[in-house]
Order: structure tokens, then C-alpha cells, then sequence
């Protein structure tokens, strides 16, 4: 990528606006970035702080007449169906023609193809790509994400796609084709979700028998219950330092959108006719530990308080 | 270790008896190993396959009289009771003086404890330790096993028995005192079980969806979902080429054992009070497929087949 580009985002959240700041600070010399978000305060303060690389657009068919890429980051599957259909501006009621259309969002993999049929039958020289991040908030800010791209290793534009999504991630998967980047993208969070529950369950059987959390961890770390939540993001406060737990569960990936995104993993897997035995245990803890206000809002690991886990034992063990 | 010693070891099983072979070969030159088995076959296969270094009893009492350093590996609690209590001829019908006592059975808290008293109002000066292995028959024959030792490593008989548990394996843990060796065991394939589950589940949920598994596990590998499971004993054949999900599932940890543990960990856990969400649909899951002639005697990661998973997928991608 050396050529100047005409970018377009739509989506500045709390995921979108540090993946649009990366993207701006790092496109090719005299590229623009074309930004909306239904609050005029995010395009306002984007803009202002990249006043010459950045122009705020009053709605997504705006930003369609302007850039020939545009990513989408919003938070559930109306809205991706409200930018792209169900309102009078949304981008197709541009021409798309030629397009390259990213959509980074978590959604159901039916409203993806959905909308890209749509795409396909209103503008067929356009291409419309899923491709959900993880990394969380410090992954955006970092540009550490890692991008699930519905698309194969040897499309065309899988090294273009790969050249942009590098700006704001490091590890850019192909998933095999269209779809396919949420398929893996709630399969992995499915997985996520019951391994940071079993993590937390079985910690918590062990400090309560009187172990060390931090012994027991370094057992797992070491043995077959290995994970990157256990090294990482372990649930039990004081075990890795720089993990949520350790900071009142504050940051890294909310319950709620835990709880969103394994419901999506469990109707795909319903859809697609798959047995899940820990699907119905799994999904009454965090839909219960969404709305329990010692849990909401907090990092997703805090399934660990749920549990009524010893979040003090430091303390004690200070203290004996 | 330079001084020869007189080793004792009960138990010549799947994991026992390449545990013994190790031990038997690296220990100080002029060092003797008195071996017991409940079968005579095993006790005779083996000291014939080391006839100078080794040498048969005929029952735990007759190991006591000759061993100042007695290993135990039987499969169950019962079986540690008997070799200790519950018969005329077990290894508390003999003086215990100073002798150094290590169970590496896989058994419940209670039954350890139990018995670690006894050893201990019996001859106040021998020491009792729990020290339950994880890494299978593959990592008893190479020596690569971790060791969950029941005690801390301020402990000063810890150097003498890391010097001991190092000739058969590669990872000791300290897991800070007695009993805490068969927690941090039970804990981990209590945590184990439920990731290679929630594997399972996911990776099925994405096949089914149409997802190249490898694909699928390389996103997990990159992401959330990253656990020792995927990545080495990953339950979909053909995704790891040593894993024994890629060997009809031969080898590795057999799902009666994983059911076993996992039973333990839940009994542990309730008698600790631990809330665990996972635990009912955990154990009916692997109590089940202990049950079904297709999964029974296979590596535990046969879940995938019990799922009813597409074990066929490599022929199917070869075809098209």
C-alpha cells in the first residue's frame, strides 16, 4: 500500500474509534478517513484530533459517495442491518459499485450473509467481507488484534484485506470464505467462555481445600488444564497482575458481551444441528451473572465472584 | 544421589511399570529395587528385565522390610488402603521407621489423609506423600510426567524427593502441603476435562457450520480459545497428527479414568463448597461415554466421536 486511499468507518465505540486511530495514523500518505457513528460528539472529537486525514460524515450513505473501502464496527446485527439497509441513507442506497466492504462487528452469522447477499444483488462488482476481531479494547489501542476473515488464503483480495486489517491488528486468519470469520470468531468465544468458567470453578475447589491459587496455577500452566486464560487472564485476583481480576475486573472483555456472544454460538450450533452438552450450564451462568450488579459491566473472568470465589486471599495470606 | 539406596515400588500397572523401569535404571549404581504387584506375571516380566537391580516380594510387608523409600501407583483409593491397612501382610503390619513413603496414586483427599495418619500414629519418624502424576503411559515411559507433590518446598526432605520423582519425570510442583498434590490434581483434570469438552463442542460447532478444522484451530490457537487441549490433544483427528484423536483415539488418558478424576474433583468440590455450574452436565457427559461401546478404553478426547463429531472430514476434503 503505497497509494493514497479514500477510507471509510463507520462505528466509533469503545472497539471502533481505536481501531479508526490506528487506521488514520497509518494509511498510506494523503489518504482520508470518512467517519459516522450515530453520536456526532465521537465524530467530532475523531476529526478534531486528525484534522487533515479525517472527515465526519452525516450519515453512511455519506461516506459510501466518498471511500472506496469501508469498515463497519457497531454492536449487534440491526445495526449492521440499519447501516447497510433498513434506513433512507444507509450505504445502499449509494451505488457500491467496486467496493470493498469490511465488517468487523460480532454478529450472527445469518445477518452477515444476509447482508451480503444484499450487497451482491445491488451492486455484484462489490465485495462484502465478515471479519470479527479479538483483543478486546487494549488489542484496538494496540493494534494486537487478532481479525477472523471470512475469505480464503488464495482470493484476490485476500492480501489487500491483509495489508489493511495489519494496520490494526497482528494476526490476520483466513477462515475459508464468506461466513466463516464469525463461525470462528463464536466458535473460539464458545470455547472462551466455558474454559475462563471451568478455570474459575476449578480454582475456586482448590483454594477452597486450601491451596494457593498461585501454585495451583502454575500446576495447570504446567499440565493438561493449560490455557491462555489460565496464563493470562486468570479469574482469581492476584494470580497474573496485569490481568482484569487483578484490577477489580476492570477492562479487558464484558460479561454482557460474553454472554451476546456465546447466545450467538449456541444458535449456530442449534442451527447446524451440533451437540453441546455445557451449552444450557454455560449460558444460565453468565445470562444470570450479566444481571447480577456485583458482575455487570465488569471483565467477563469475573464469573469468579459469581462463583462466590475468595477474592481476599492475599490479604490473608499477608496477614498469616 | 550417589549413595546406592533400597527402593521399594507397589504397583506395576500401565503407569507404574515404566515408572519403574526409569527408576530402576537411574538410580545410584548398587541401589536395589524390591518390586510387589497384586500380579505375579508383572512383578516377574519385571525383574527379569533387570535381574541384578531388581527384586520380587510377595507382598507390601516384605517391600518394607528391605526399602527405606516405598512408591506406591494403584488405581484407587481401596487399593491404597490395602496395600497399607487393609490386609495382614500390608506395609503397616512392619515397622515404618524413617522410612520415606510416596503415593503416586491418582485417589480422593479423604483416603490419602486417612491413611497419612495412620502412617504417622504408627511410626511417628516415616513420611507420608502424596504425589499423583499427570502425562499418561507416554510420559511415564519417557520420563517427561509432572509430579503434584503434596508438600512445600520449604519442606526438607523436598531435595531428596525432586532428586527422586526427577529420574521419572520433568516437572515437580511443590503444592505447599500435605493432601494439597491430589487438590491441585484433581482440580487440574477437573479444569482438563471441561476444556477438552468445550473443544469438542466448538470445533464441532464450527464444522457442522462447513470450517476447515485446522483453520478453526489455528484461530483458537491465536486467540481465547488457546489451551494445551487444542493445540496437542486436540479431540478432531487429523488436526494434530500425534494427538490420539489422529490414532483412532489409541493411547493417552482413557475416558473411565477422566470420569474417574472428574468424580473426585466434583466430590472434592462439594465437600469443600464450591459453587460449580459445569459439574452435572460435565460428569453425565463422561460417565455416558464410558458407558458407550464406541468411546469406552479410548483417550478421553473421544467426546468429539461421542458428540458425533465427523471423524471423516480428511477423506471428504481429500475427495472434492
Amino acid at each position: 500500500m503505497d497509494k493514497s486511499l479514500n477510507v471509510g468507518f463507520i462505528g466509533l465505540g469503545a472497539m471502533g474509534y481505536p481501531m479508526a486511530s490506528n487506521l488514520v495514523t497509518k494509511l498510506p500518505q494523503g489518504s482520508k478517513l470518512y467517519v459516522f457513528d450515530v453520536s456526532k460528539l465521537a465524530t467530532e472529537t475523531f476529526t478534531k484530533s486528525h484534522p487533515t486525514s479525517s472527515e465526519s460524515c452525516d450519515s453512511p450513505r455519506t461516506v459510501a459517495e466518498h471511500a472506496n473501502i469501508i469498515f463497519t464496527m457497531v454492536p449487534e446485527g440491526s445495526h449492521v442491518r440499519s447501516v447497510y439497509l433498513d434506513q433512507p441513507n444507509g450505504l445502499l442506497s449509494h451505488h457500491l459499485q467496486s467496493r470493498l466492504l469490511i465488517d468487523c462487528s460480532t454478529i450472527d452469522c445469518e445477518t452477515s450473509s444476509s447482508v451480503h447477499d444484499e450487497v451482491k444483488r445491488h451492486s455484484p462488482s462489490a465485495s462484502f467481507y465478515d471479519a470479527p476481531v479479538s483483543g478486546g479494547t487494549l488489542g484496538a489501542e494496540k493494534a494486537t488484534l487478532t481479525f477472523m476473515l471470512g475469505c480464503s488464503e488464495t482470493d484476490e483480495t485476500f492480501p489487500t484485506l491483509h495489508g489493511l486489517l495489519s494496520l490494526m491488528g497482528k494476526t490476520i486468519v483466513a477462515c475459508g470464505g464468506p461466513g466463516f470469520g464469525l463461525t470462528a470468531k463464536l466458535c473460539n468465544n464458545y470455547c472462551s467462555a466455558l474454559i475462563s468458567l471451568a478455570t474459575a470453578e476449578a480454582m475456586n475447589i482448590g483454594m477452597r481445600s486450601g491451596m494457593d491459587p498461585r501454585l495451583l496455577a502454575r500446576v495447570f500452566a504446567s499440565s493438561t488444564a493449560q490455557s491462555t486464560i489460565c496464563d493470562k487472564w486468570n479469574p482469581v485476583p492476584g494470580v497474573c497482575p496485569d490481568a482484569p481480576s487483578s484490577h477489580g475486573y476492570q477492562g479487558g472483555f464484558k460479561i454482557q458481551l460474553m454472554k451476546k456472544d456465546f447466545g450467538l454460538a449456541v444458535e449456530a450450533g442449534k442451527k447446524a444441528g451440533a451437540k453441546m452438552l455445557l451449552a444450557d450450564a454455560g449460558l444460565k451462568g453468565y445470562t444470570e451473572a450479566s444481571e447480577d450488579p456485583r458482575c455487570r459491566d465488569l471483565d467477563s473472568r469475573v464469573m469468579f465472584r459469581y462463583l462466590g470465589g475468595d477474592e481476599q486471599w492475599q490479604e490473608l495470606a499477608r496477614q498469616s
